[in-house]
């Protein structure tokens, strides 16, 4: 995409964005690696996924800042910030989501600690759907053509669809042996979903609306930024969530018992 | 705001400042992850939410000590420091803020171990209370006008008095329940959180006294260094004293045990 001219606050606000993501997902990795202690053993594998993907993003949010930090220099006399020549890299993005959302969707099943078979099947099924779904987005991504834009997006929409349909459908049943607290918390974990992938496809639909020059690229990157640390840092604040209250109701609580001691001794 | 030329001796304080900051939040953070083992399981959680809080300001400042320096440069014939052009990125501080002060709040009730239905809604009330101080006192910290400052700085001081209100009020009660050392300690966690907070109204009502220049830069940036030191470093280790105190009141010290295998074996 063709960069425009920002002004100071414009280009500012992209410029802290991509910083407060990198705080958040740094803050999360430690968040999810030391809480695992805080947690039954078997939901263990379900924050260590939830921290390779805060990693993996804090990586990616790093390069995005030094790539745009790059893409700009400050025009001082006209006091606004020009494209330096120099490419923003935005597939950084796309590398990004092609390792995490998989991860995201194995980090949603395994805290459920289904049966082997349950969950084998399930993450298979997902996983090769989200890899699918964006493996479809990137060549309309990149393409100038609005009609190549249209059938990429269509396409990846199919595996979109299927992955709603599974944690919707499917999921539903294995849920209803959970505990009441935890059903909730699963939804919630569900709606979040939604809500922050859906700004997906309304980012990448923004040529279709005519939304380009400044005012598009800040809704666009701003945009981006939000959602990933909602559907990353929020997600796995989630994931810890309901691992807490399945450890509280599986009566096992690393955190009530009286020291790692007296626990050994009893 | 508009950098002004520094002595030698003005950028110095400033810039040795900031890489204080680093040292001293860098240190606090292998402190808590580490002093985590010296506490009972269930005030862990509360010094892992201190390690976050003292990581993303280490963080912070390693990008405000970057910037400051990028945004300066020395005039060797004048023996003073000139800004280079370059803008001095004073909002990270306020994207740490964001992030800190609602982890800052977290930390202190879960260091009191309540029930969950008192945590829970302490947390989400404080958290909210701190999120809104926070974003409106930004719109004025970056205006021109005085009048525009001082209204988003009445507007921000209302989840000001409400977190103080809830500090002072509602713990108050929660906090009878506590052994006396205890009560000692959270009466200074509180007044910590008072003295240091206050100097952040302070520096942002600088402009109203007439307070420009460099004497006003020093001031400022000298300040909120300090400030944050304490409020953040300071104020943990005041939180893992609760913590210590606590695991000593409750009689499961894992620094009292022989050893873990003695322990198992009695």
């Amino acid at each position: 995409m063709e960069l425009p001219v920002l002004t100071v606050g414009q280009f500012d606000l992209i410029y802290n964005g991509f910083s407060l993501a990198i705080a958040s997902m740094g803050a999360a990795f430690i968040f999810f690696m030391i809480g695992r202690s805080q947690v039954a053993p078997k939901y263990r594998p379900a924050l260590l996924v939830s921290g390779l993907v805060v990693a993996i993003a804090a990586y990616h949010y790093f390069r995005i800042f030094e790539s745009w930090g790059a893409a700009y220099q400050l025009d001082a006399a006209m006091g606004q910030y020009v494209p330096s020549g120099e490419a923003f890299n935005d597939a950084y993005r796309y590398i990004d989501w092609l390792l995490t959302v998989p991860l995201l969707l194995v980090e949603a099943v395994a805290v459920l600690a289904l049966s082997r078979q349950q969950s084998g099947s399930l993450i298979a099924r997902l996983s090769i759907a989200a890899v699918l779904m964006i493996a479809l987005g990137y060549p309309g991504e990149i393409t100038d053509s609005n009609t190549a834009r249209f059938w990429w997006g269509l396409l990846s929409s199919v595996p979109f669809v299927y992955i709603l349909w599974v944690l919707w459908g499917e999921l539903g049943n294995a849920l209803e042996r959970q505990p009441e607290q935890v059903r909730v918390l699963v939804r919630n974990l569900r709606l979040l979903l939604l809500f922050t992938w859906g700004v997906y496809p309304i980012a990448y639909m923004a040529p279709f609306f005519g939304l380009t020059g400044a005012g598009a690229v800040v809704g666009i990157q701003v945009g981006y930024t939000i959602a990933d640390i909602l559907a990353k840092a929020g997600f796995g604040v989630l994931i810890y969530g309901i691992a807490r209250e399945k450890t509280r109701a599986d009566g096992e609580d690393p955190l009530e018992a009286p020291s790692t001691a007296a626990a050994a001794a009893s």
